[in-house]
């Protein structure tokens, strides 16, 4: 993989929306979160075997999120996914939902790689290595 | 307790509703589970407690859901719930969901208790009397 | 089209399991619609057009789920969608949610047609010849 | 009211949480509308009422949530609404998430006030008055 992001694309259903007839706030969260997994699953990392073998999950510290323009029933989202920075136990990565070629929303999600216990511990080398190879201008 | 049905109320929120401008079908299941759960809760007994001291978890096996009439944004909704079998591994609930006084949906559940492999095991004893104690006619 | 089910996977992320570490019960019911609304769409039909150009929607009346076996976090589902009996304003369509080929769960869905107002109507035409052209044994 | 903070409570279900074992991170946006919603009931407002009289719905542009400890399943979560910025279209909202006195997540919030085609349009005055009588320091 170069630096370019890596995208991906779900289709809005009804579970997805509410009654002001858009997508519901907290699930862009969602989209996003199936982005960065399936960013993660082409790097060659699965989140049960990175928990199974490495004892390591990926925990969310925090989130900004924009809401440009809503989305709708049956609109086909696509999720791009960017590293900006890689640390030794936390990576931010900068996550755009667009539509119709126009910005949804985007998403600053500052993650942490931590241990069964929630507390913080050094990425697999492996994913480290893979994170900082995609990094932009990296 | 008698065997007066169980209730409680919960009150419909914009991430319960859907582009249909009502709550969305599969979200009256969260309703109900929230009323088997204070049911729990009332006679003693807490999702996480039996789990952790007993092994065992309450497992819904089969749905069996009747949707009337839709509820919408700002509703309250009482849910009704009532035991109507209880067997060694096995328990039917009777579940309304209502609004205003007309029926939104009945459901009902057939639950198992399962050790943490998902396998079927008798309820802890406490469990099965409580659960007889409010059965109709029971 | 034939009388084959129609078929469409869906990969189980972190939103649509809960802390017993399998897919939450009621998410399955999403897997369903989704499965429903492709099927609806390889038809030639979109959910949002059918409401706008026909001003008819389609509403869930009863659902029986049976819960076979977990499906977790990472798993592909196969949701196989086929039409059971079509009547003038409602279908019965049977699902069945796969997983590495064992029965996750069965879903039978009682669908009516409706006017925006959640009154039946019937089927626009060209809804009720597409079903019946794929109806098992049709 | 004064300037106090607002306060509602809600609890922790299966729906909530995810194979982590914790609250998913979307669904915390969950509980943080909820407790928006019950500060506009107290002040006089139903998202239903203002949407169908006053033609104005609130959308969320903007959220920053910061997570900081982990809820989970049967937890009680507190949901502390304060204003600390109101506009002519615009409110700026922090929300504290708690449970057993410890900090679980903050969620800052801007929300625009918009017609049904979600541009801006003014607070409504009684809404307007309102959060400026409960601002924070107001």
């Amino acid at each position: 993989m170069t630096a370019t992001p890596h995208r991906c694309t779900f289709r809005v259903y009804y579970e997805d929306t509410d009654a002001g007839g858009v997508v519901y706030y907290a699930n862009y969260l969602k989209f996003a979160e199936r982005g960065r997994t399936e960013l993660l699953r082409e790097l060659g990392f699965e989140n049960t075997s990175l928990r199974d073998r490495e004892g390591t999950i990926f925990v969310v510290r925090r989130v900004v999120a924009d809401y440009r323009k809503p989305a709708r029933l049956d609109d086909v989202l696509e999720v791009e996914t960017a590293i900006r920075d890689v640390g030794n136990t936390s990576v931010v990565m900068d996550q755009t939902i667009s539509c119709h070629n126009y910005v949804v929303c985007t998403v600053e999600v500052l993650l942490v790689c931590t241990g069964p216990d929630f507390r913080p511990v050094r990425f697999p080398a492996e994913v480290k290595q893979a994170f900082e190879g995609i990094k932009r201008d990296g």
